[in-house]
């Protein structure tokens, strides 16, 4: 079992609850990275569906979530031939942190009838670029559990040069050798620094909703994440991350409504 | 009070109850348009709310709802001072039709610190066209409430000659004159003709999922919707849509997850 497979674990309690152990390895500087929140309530979602994957996953964020124990509550809404649909709950300490709605369904695997390319070409790997590791008391722990190498001008603001446009672009793998799957697909759409970092806003920006589509199941490789943003206005901006697979394909689609952070630029 | 104002009206009950009394106005064939739902629940989730304005809305269309008496069901999850999350549910017959996770806020209508264009540019509106009305056997009322002005070759699959892409353009706006408000955007958003039409599809296509983000109080006038999708693919398609106000600003994204209509082409 690989680390991020155990740090997602769901373990059945009984058809409505599942134990989860939040681990301090997915920390974005104290609360945990929201992605890794799905990714664990995915699981216990996908255990106790008829239908095993998680096709649609819309996602309130309510409450910062903190490592330790904590509990997947669930609420079966309808059980149809196609899909499943379940209401989950992800409630730490007696706060429910993430409140989602879930469809899941069996995608077969049956090629693309239509299908867009991406928006923009990434360079080779090789030309992409990290970006340095957090201070050990930043408390950024994610970092070290996936790498993401970096299309160059989407982080110019790491360095004072933002596009001046809302976007962000990565190769994205898990730092151990793991083929993507859908609960690391739901890491993924939620792992790039906010798309308005580099239309110059600054600070922590808290996601309020995130819905994700799964729409392929991926292939072994390098993921790409494409990130962009319509519109920055009234404190709020939005962030749609495609995530193409190694094979070329589109696999998942999010897009994310989030706060701007204090002390911005825009 | 607009017919759509009366359609829409949600009369509180208690805290947690709204009675609603679902028009056979806005039919699309039977079953009432799923923006119409939309419309009508958030009208209970906003007068149940501190805050004003829907800023963002997940909804799962668990059932097809039929005109007649229902009830909008709330579950609040969170209020702070900028945001208000309430769970909401559309109930008729015992039944949930409707399940949402609703975000309410207050837009001040600063004006946008960036923004995006359109992705495509739109004909005047006097190059555009209207769909014929529907035979009045199909009990497709919802057509005479409002006002569709479609970019021509979006509407060619009518025609016979669809573009091969998914794509569906056009101005909107309600039979009866009235400003366009949220509740209007809700409708406004689930408006179009599947995209997955222009692409070749056919057939009735079911939203599974749709989430739409409210992002600037719309201006007086036309809509211009501009409906595109990524992929078609395992019997799923996408359909993303931008609403855009006469004065030129992106008001309201949505994006749906919806299943393919039998017998479609593609």
């Amino acid at each position: 079992m690989t680390k991020f497979d155990e740090a997602t674990q769901a373990i059945r309690v009984d058809e409505t609850t599942y134990d989860v152990c939040l681990d301090p390895g997915y920390s974005i500087g104290g609360p945990l990275n929201g992605g890794y929140l799905m990714a664990t309530l995915l699981r216990a979602v996908a255990d106790a569906s008829p239908h095993p994957h998680p096709v649609s996953t819309s996602a309130q964020f309510l409450k910062a979530a903190l490592p330790g124990p904590a509990r997947v509550v669930l609420e079966p809404l309808k059980t149809g031939r196609t899909t499943t649909v379940t209401r989950a709950t992800l409630v730490r300490d007696g706060d429910a942190c993430l409140d989602t709605l879930v469809t899941t369904a069996a995608l077969d695997g049956a090629p693309a009838a239509w299908s867009a390319t991406p928006a923009v070409a990434m360079p080779p790997v090789e030309e992409c670029v990290a970006l340095p590791d957090p201070r050990p008391e930043s408390g950024m722990t994610l970092s070290e559990r996936m790498e993401l190498r970096y299309d160059p001008p989407t982080v110019g603001w790491f360095t004072g040069a933002p596009t001046g446009r809302p976007e962000s672009r990565a190769y994205f793998r898990l730092a151990e050798p793991q083929d993507p799957d859908p609960f690391v697909l739901a890491l993924a759409v939620d792992a790039l620094p906010p798309v308005a970092f580099s239309a110059g806003a600054r600070g922590w920006s808290p996601t309020v909703e995130l819905t994700w589509h799964l729409r392929a199941l991926p292939a072994p490789g390098w993921l790409t994440l494409i990130g962009s943003g319509r519109l920055i206005r009234d404190g709020w901006f939005d962030e749609d991350v495609e995530v193409w697979d190694a094979a070329g394909n589109l696999v998942a689609q999010s897009r994310q409504l989030a706060r701007l952070g204090r002390g911005d630029a825009t």
